[in-house]
């Protein structure tokens, strides 16, 4: 492999010519600057990145963290982020912060060490505040920790209404939420959402809180077997939809006839899992590519014509509603 | 934040004199280095990782090429090597090839300017040889592309006796093999293990070549309805054997009663998923923990005691056997 010593000597310049050309900095006259590219194209040299991101301060590295990767939503997202990534000539690194703050500054440090050109921020950081002193461009996926950061979200109150309205719709009296933790911003405005429908039309709801890793099915099923009379039931996620369903078949409650429901998500398992799953669908491609190019425009100082978006919801019907 | 100018100036040393003694290169006298050792706690300097990258031509970077990222087996197993790789101060890059070898050709380059300590091949390279050539240490996971490269699999041959065992003892007769691309080695051995026993007791059996990453559910609907005497089933993959329970509902056939199935992977929704699913489970921790302790002895140039690890497989028994 040659190098960029190889470089000089085949140009007849020194080392610092060479780098001033690859990097397009400083004054370089066009003959030389000529000499210079036959030579690298002639010893087909491949400039270290680790070099060039010193000079240049630019590492070509996106770091996002993510809260775990079990999760089949942040899988699909991630999948996603890393193939736009590294279309546009970036590489990823992947932190898991098992929302473990402890972790979360570990990260910090590694940021700051590699020169990292960018920041996606899908976990919901106990750290925001040092995330910020960071100085380096940063997108929130899912969440809106801060004002002045950019995010990427869905339209969650969007999607808690029309859940609601097609159980109404559907007749439902006597409706469940099964949802995330209630203190997190996306869980919040879809149970907005969700009973601002349902207080219009007087209709009688309970929340239940649930872990959105990994949902308890047991409590699922003691929550359905105790409310022999509920008939519309509206998950936060497509694994709690799944636990529902299971847990109706127990309670021998036929689904859609007695018991509607609705998930959230639309991960693929949701077209596995018979009978199909009605549900909420997020545009993850469409959260992916924002975020991405959000960020870009961060990284190469354009002005941002919009600091948060809201990526619209839809209703996916299938076999689990009326 | 201070550089490294920082601690030459406190120190009353050069820039040179501090790096060696952050980089443990070279001679400095035990008084000067105390002095800069002095100054980089008090000025709580933090070395720039890539400038000693470039030094050391050592990066902290681990990356590791999966072949897709929505596969909840590799996702899972993504999850135990990140955590590995941190804790032992490392740092994870993941490309994922999407089995595509111009996005392989892509990565041999990234790796190579990234000062790559170490890479982790979980997915199925075409370019192996040109990965060869890259001189960095390669442990692989799944796969055993080359004899020289230190390998950690599953032992799929135990996995396939397992299951076979298990279902001819369990009284079946006529069995289907639902199986991943055969060309795999994987899957070879699978099949192998599989065929093994049932040639012995001779019992009739067949396999069916499916996508791993996304099986048809329409095709194993399809098999299972034209084999209405079939009583038993291996699949490859639990998604697979959750769609085979499905088709199985359609045909109106009782599991485990009338055919039984066994999955293979222990996947987490192997245990969400009722009626809960007799499985091979692979052990992901022993493999993420023997490949990533692999890889650091070879980053470290200790000796290997064994090049090919293979891991013993187990069969977890729930409720779609008798």
């Amino acid at each position: 492999m040659s190098t960029i010593k190889d470089v000089a000597k085949k140009a007849h310049v020194s080392v610092a010519t060479v780098s001033r050309v690859i990097n397009s900095k400083g004054y370089v006259n066009i003959e030389t600057r000529q000499m210079v590219l036959d030579a690298v194209k002639e010893l087909n040299y491949v400039p270290n990145e680790l070099a060039r991101s010193l000079f240049q301060k630019k590492s070509h590295i996106i770091a996002v963290l993510v809260p775990h990767l079990t999760s089949y939503y942040f899988a699909e997202l991630l999948d996603i982020i890393e193939d736009l990534v590294v279309n546009l000539d970036y590489r990823l690194m992947v932190c898991n912060s098992h929302d473990d703050p402890e972790k979360e500054s570990k990260y910090l440090k590694i940021f700051d060490q590699y020169n990292i050109d960018g920041l996606i921020l899908i976990a919901n950081t106990h750290r925001i505040e040092d995330y910020k002193k960071l100085e380096i461009p940063i997108v929130e996926i899912d969440h809106n920790l801060s004002e002045e950061i950019p995010s990427v979200t869905s339209n969650n109150y969007l999607g808690g209404k029309l859940a609601a309205e097609k159980l109404v719709n559907g007749g439902c009296k006597k409706i469940i939420h099964f949802r995330g933790p209630s203190d997190l911003v996306t869980v919040k405005e879809r149970t907005e959402g969700f009973k601002s429908v349902l207080k219009k039309r007087n209709i009688h709801n309970f929340s239940y809180d649930l872990d959105f890793i990994t949902p308890s099915g047991e409590e699922i099923e003691n929550v359905i077997l105790s409310n022999p009379d509920c008939d519309g039931i509206f998950c936060d996620s497509d694994v709690m939809a799944i636990h529902a369903i299971q847990a109706l078949k127990i309670a021998r409650r036929l689904v859609p006839e007695e018991v509607q429901v609705i998930g959230f998500d639309n991960i693929e398992l949701a077209q596995i899992f018979k009978p199909y799953l009605t549900t909420i669908s997020q545009d993850r491609e469409k959260i992916g590519s924002y975020a991405v190019r959000t960020l870009m425009k961060l990284i190469n100082k354009e002005d941002l014509e919009q600091v948060h978006h809201k990526i619209d919801v839809t209703l996916i019907e299938r076999n689990t509603t009326k």
